[in-house]
């Protein structure tokens, strides 16, 4: 994709995710909506399903050779690598949406044959937009992202990871999560794995290790991570393709190496 | 303190929260601040004493007689628990300030003959004021909060913990903590409990575990919770002195026994 197609799409698909944004603002912040929900699953559901059309319906009407891939599965059925790609959640954070009405995000990625041009991560409630477009750099609503600190050390790092992968599991060696903990200078955990993604690209998290991420967790964020100097791969340290489900780790540049080499290459698979 | 009282004193220091935090947010947006610091940790300690010393210098001008506790010990050398006392953490989740610009709050809970009778927890960067009178609800900014649901059950419930108490500490068996963990929906973690007990105010968390806080780190938190219809003990169920540093359950009302009987009952400290 070159240039300037790739700028016109990031500034269509910008003002679309700020629109869909406002539509389920609006329903959260209306009484009657919430009145009319016996139950807020039901909400999230229907939120879900709505956004989802939104994007599938401005594809096809404005952008009828490129292809979908969502969450709810309103998309193409087969995918071509060679075409242009939207990879859409429309809600990532649902227990989040569901018990907090904040905290969750809109996240789409864009990919043309194979390769990630345009990643929009927002963060609804707060009304913060971050975004990036391949070697333009990431940004949080109007601002630079500057460049991931390249001197950042394990031990001064905060690191996001769910409080299961300190426990047994059947994904790694919780004792190789539990000396992670010990080896750095806080934990996180906040629920959306696209917040996640982009408290990385801002320098809020120095890492976020998951251990099984669907494409459309991954696909915005991995970009935006990617334009603010960070890295993404999974715990074994490889590249990942774009319609995987895979375990992710995604960093500070400088925490790569050492995440894999002392900590994930040791890790042996409980199942 | 009488009715009249309460209220005047709580708009008072409402102003000065709001004053305070103005003062927090316009050091961190100053790109000249950021720069002239060689060091985030010299701007939180900066920020820390100024904040402190703003209310001391308040205090001791308008409320000579009330005594002040701070984290930075600008207040009384000694406390008389008939007296009115405010109990002030200027910078409460000094890591997230360091290291997110963001996510931490100006904690401030107001005492009176040993009685809670006002809490106000600032999220300065959101610019979300929480805040709490005795018997007069708990307050998101202007909006009254719900009293929390009387029928939540723990496997619905999101808490909030360290990950530390997942794995072997000086505090508590850790295998109670994985337990409660594979017995609820969801955890968090983030950062600053101050905050973690306004998100319980407000229902976006069910519970908040901490193994060892400071009085100022839940002065105002357990005064608007209550408010908000929830219950703040240590993890034996014990009531909490107002001066104490002690171990922190609070949480909504429907968990409290099953968290105390069928969890922390249980625990065998470990030292």
């Amino acid at each position: 994709m070159n240039k300037v197609t790739r700028e016109a799409l990031f500034n269509q698909l910008r003002a679309w995710m700020l629109e869909a944004g406002a539509l389920i603002r609006n329903k959260i912040n209306n009484p009657r909506t919430i009145d009319t929900k016996s139950n807020p699953n039901d909400l999230v559901t229907e939120m879900d399903r709505e956004v989802e059309a939104f994007f599938a319906d401005k594809l096809n009407r404005y952008f009828s050779d490129h292809l979908l891939l969502g969450e709810e599965g309103y998309g193409s059925s087969t995918f071509d690598k060679n075409k242009t790609i939207w990879i859409l959640d429309p809600i990532d954070g649902t227990m989040n949406f569901v018990h907090q009405k904040q905290n969750f995000a809109i996240s789409l990625g864009v990919y043309d044959q194979g390769l990630g041009e345009i990643g929009f991560i927002y963060d609804v409630m707060n009304n913060n937009l971050y975004s990036a477009m391949r070697d333009g750099g990431a940004f949080k609503n109007d601002q630079k992202l500057a460049r991931l600190d390249e001197n950042k050390q394990l031990k001064e790092s905060i690191i996001c990871l769910n409080h299961r992968w300190l426990m047994e599991n059947n994904y790694i060696d919780y004792k190789v999560g539990q000396r992670l903990v010990r080896d750095t200078r806080g934990t996180r955990t906040y629920g959306s794995a696209a917040l996640e993604f982009a408290y990385v690209a801002e320098g809020a998290l120095d890492a976020y290790i998951s251990m099984r991420l669907e494409p459309w967790d991954i696909a915005a964020g991995r970009i935006i991570v990617q334009e603010a100097g960070g890295i993404t791969t999974n715990i074994e340290g490889e590249e990942i393709g774009i319609l995987e489900r895979t375990s992710i780790l995604t960093c500070n540049p400088n925490l790569h190496d050492t995440l894999i080499n002392d900590y994930f290459k040791e890790i042996k698979k409980v199942t």
